[in-house]
């Protein structure tokens, strides 16, 4: 066995494990880029990938980099020597060709492929040919149940001793729409549990984890999440902060770049976060039409089935409903500004958007039905009672503070200092609102970095505007981006009044 | 814009442009791991990947950390201020989407994919993605001709003011078979030009680039190739040392980890590199058989009708042969042993291995017939003559010369010292002796990076041989790698005597 003496790169991967050889050393080994090889640390080894250091300054010869991932696990320590071996390929490297040549997977071969993934031992152009090939040559319902079960087998898993165990997820793609910040406390105070985790912003001026942020903490570990749970029923957390299905992230990050949507992936990924969660319950909302993300009922139709067969290989209950996607729901756009709407619906506030508040007693009414709590047909009038009666506002507060209180006071929430007023350029009446151009506005007024930037709505469509007035107000801590926002405008035609 | 201080980083990537960013500053402008930015200095400004820096020691906040190809780029000096802004994605990435989505692509888009890789704006991620789907979606012959096109243009082209311009290509598969030195000097005696580039191996003991070195240097500049051919009328150099075609390197680095071989991209690479060199007419070379790459005659067909087409596609001139693969040709395996063998047939010494004579002499003849120097049927009467007159030998002696002469005598080229004979287990005949395992003994032996390393065979199929007699003989510089080589031959049938 060769040895080689450490040298600390001060480099972290944030995942994959690498090594970092002398170009002459690899070549006197016959080492190519990319090829594995394990590090022998007395006992201790593991497998890395080897990367190549042209520059004698980065890695001199007879010397090992090692980025900190492989230098904690095999705990070496700076100028000791370590053994090198060549590695032979991960097994599911085999498979991965197998499914890109066309075959199905098997059960056993699809955990061997995401085992690989969660343990970093793929590099990040092997996973992207998984990928590739999941979405070119298609997945079999029964593979991505393989998936998705194999994706939540290898991460966390929250433990709950109750049934039924409520969740939701929508599809996205709708400007504002922060519905799930009054279904929870609604279903919660109903007596149901509902231990909800949500995202980020990735392209959108805010996800749910983003407005969550200006009310409490969202970054929250599990034992502490389900503490929560037992006392208040529900929590409204940040995903990432846990480790629930990390293929899954893994899988989204090299999907990324070419924006890729593989259905399997798609429906293993929202089912596995499900799963490691233990909901038995889950209602899918998936809003349709001209400027949403799912174009035409035709659209969202194949996209609910696709949910019921997956639902049905998971054993899971699944009750998916197709909603108006599109315009906008709620009036603000952006984390703050959302916040701002989901308070005002949950203390009865005559400022409460009427859309946004009819869309959260309608889900949270078919969560009550799905979770025995109301007979069919009863469901949003219980929702409604609950949320008239204060009980929602009051579960709300219980949640928020539960995991670090910031604001229960909508009118104290701070926005962008910097705002702008478009106004309508004629009377008339409202005959469009696009969800893309409004979140573009408002992601380039700086949501969600900047969680007071946004855009406010003063109308919807349909509603009759006279010449001058405000339609909508952009907000930003910043005049630069205010003005970069604001010259937007120019070039897309967002809000048309006719 | 924002302005960030240059660190060095001291890191070649080898191509890729990528610059690194320290974790608080990719949050601040809402930047993620392989998004691009444009970074400026003064009037210079180049589009590169962004990476993202765990810590302040790695690049400080406020710093960009500049790889030395986009610090070359821009001229940029240690604690200058460089601009960045946010950059768009390359275009070509619309039409990676597109091939994985199973459409053809048009002239235009292969172009510009081309372009992207051989200026490396693409991520390893967005390149596999191209290669996932030329191979799981398919290429028609069209689609394959654009792409030798472009592959062609995007490079360097050797211009040489004659015509026919000769060269030839094996598939490979096939240990030991090294016909180019042979071929090449024949053909070139009949007055004819052959410009041949060969590879160095990668998962065998020998690629020719590797066994031409042992005998002079194969590292020569596009300049001094040309004045080379125009001296002697062919050269034999690594294709490597050239920048022909590179974008089909850089497509073969990320085909490795799964062993991809999308036929499209083989036919390119192949065609292309013949293209680089203007190369007009063609002898392909396809061994095929039990124990070769072309494992049926079936298999060898339908690439044979492959060539032809794409030949077609781009009106060159191509001729293929099926040759049989099941068995090694020529006595040595490994760079020296090879050059050896070589040298034998040219100096019409009685040690040349026959099988290797007569194949060198067949394609040879066709190359022969081809440029027309001999009529059909005549081709292998004029190779041999032109052989056994010395003039083969004396071009050799020419070209090696040109080319800066290490050896010309064999049996001045020195072996690996250590040495194991295999001996026959039982007197019999000579029923099989396998490429692959025979491939992998040499390998462990050292071949090809210690050059002197390898196996010298006694016999092939068919041989009737005694008892005890030498069947093979292991060479190596080292006697941990012979101890390894002959341990590795316990668990492998790769000779068998019946």
């Amino acid at each position: 066995m060769i040895r080689l003496k450490v040298k600390e790169m001060d480099i972290s991967t944030g995942g994959p494990l690498v090594v970092y050889l002398n170009v002459k050393d690899a070549e006197k080994l016959d080492l190519h880029h990319s090829e594995r090889i394990n590090v022998f640390n007395g006992k201790r080894f593991e497998t890395a990938i080897v990367d190549i250091a042209e520059s004698a300054r980065v890695v001199p010869s007879g010397s090992i980099g090692l980025c900190r991932e492989v230098k904690e696990s095999i705990k070496a320590k700076k100028g000791a020597l370590v053994g090198i071996r060549l590695a032979g390929k991960p097994v599911s490297i085999d498979y991965i060709k197998k499914k890109l040549d066309g075959f199905r997977l098997s059960k056993k071969e699809i955990e061997q492929v995401v085992w690989d993934i969660v343990h970093n031992k793929l590099t990040p152009v092997e996973l992207t040919y998984f990928v590739a090939a999941c979405y070119s040559r298609h997945m079999t319902m029964r593979e991505t149940a393989y998936l998705t079960k194999a994706m939540t087998a290898h991460g966390d898993i929250l433990k709950i001793n109750r049934h039924p165990i409520m969740d939701k997820h929508c599809v996205g793609g709708v400007a504002g729409n922060r519905t799930t910040p009054i279904i929870v406390p609604i279903v919660a105070a109903a007596g149901l549990i509902m231990p909800k985790t949500s995202s980020r912003s990735i392209t959108s001026p805010a996800g749910t984890a983003d407005t969550m942020e200006v009310l409490t903490n969202v970054s929250i570990p599990l034992k502490k999440m389900a503490k929560i749970i037992m006392k208040t029923n529900a929590c409204m957390i940040w995903g990432g902060s846990l480790n629930l299905a990390p293929a899954d992230d893994l899988i989204i990050k090299v999907e990324k770049p070419l924006m890729i949507d593989a259905k399997s992936q798609l429906l293993a990924s929202v089912m596995a976060k499900k799963a490691s969660v233990s909901a038995t319950h889950i209602l899918v909302d998936i809003p349709f039409g001209k400027g949403s993300k799912v174009p035409s009922i035709e659209n969202a139709k194949i996209l609910k089935r696709d949910f019921e067969c997956i639902a049905k290989e998971l054993k899971m209950n699944v009750k998916v409903i197709m909603t108006d996607g599109r315009q906008p729901i709620g009036n603000g756009i952006g984390p703050a500004l959302e916040a701002r709407d989901v308070l005002y619906v949950l203390r009865n506030d005559k400022r409460a958007p009427k859309d946004l508040r009819r869309k959260g007693i309608m889900l949270a009414g078919t969560l009550l039905e799905m979770g025995g709590k109301a007979k069919p047909g009863k469901g949003a009038k219980l929702a409604e009672e609950i949320l008239e009666s204060g009980a929602a506002y009051k579960k709300m507060v219980e949640i928020i503070t539960a995991q670090g209180l910031k604001h229960k006071n909508p009118d104290k929430i701070p926005l962008g200092k910097e705002t702008y007023h478009y106004k309508s350029p004629k009377s008339g009446r409202v005959c469009r609102i696009s969800n893309e151009c409004m979140s573009k506005v408002a992601r380039i007024a700086g949501a969600p970095a900047d969680n007071g930037a946004g855009i406010y709505l003063y109308h919807h469509v349909g509603d009759k505007v006279k010449k001058g007035e405000k339609l909508f107000t952009i907000y930003s801590h910043n005049k630069t981006e205010l003005g970069f926002a604001v010259d937007s405008l120019k070039n897309i035609d967002g809000f048309v009044v006719r």
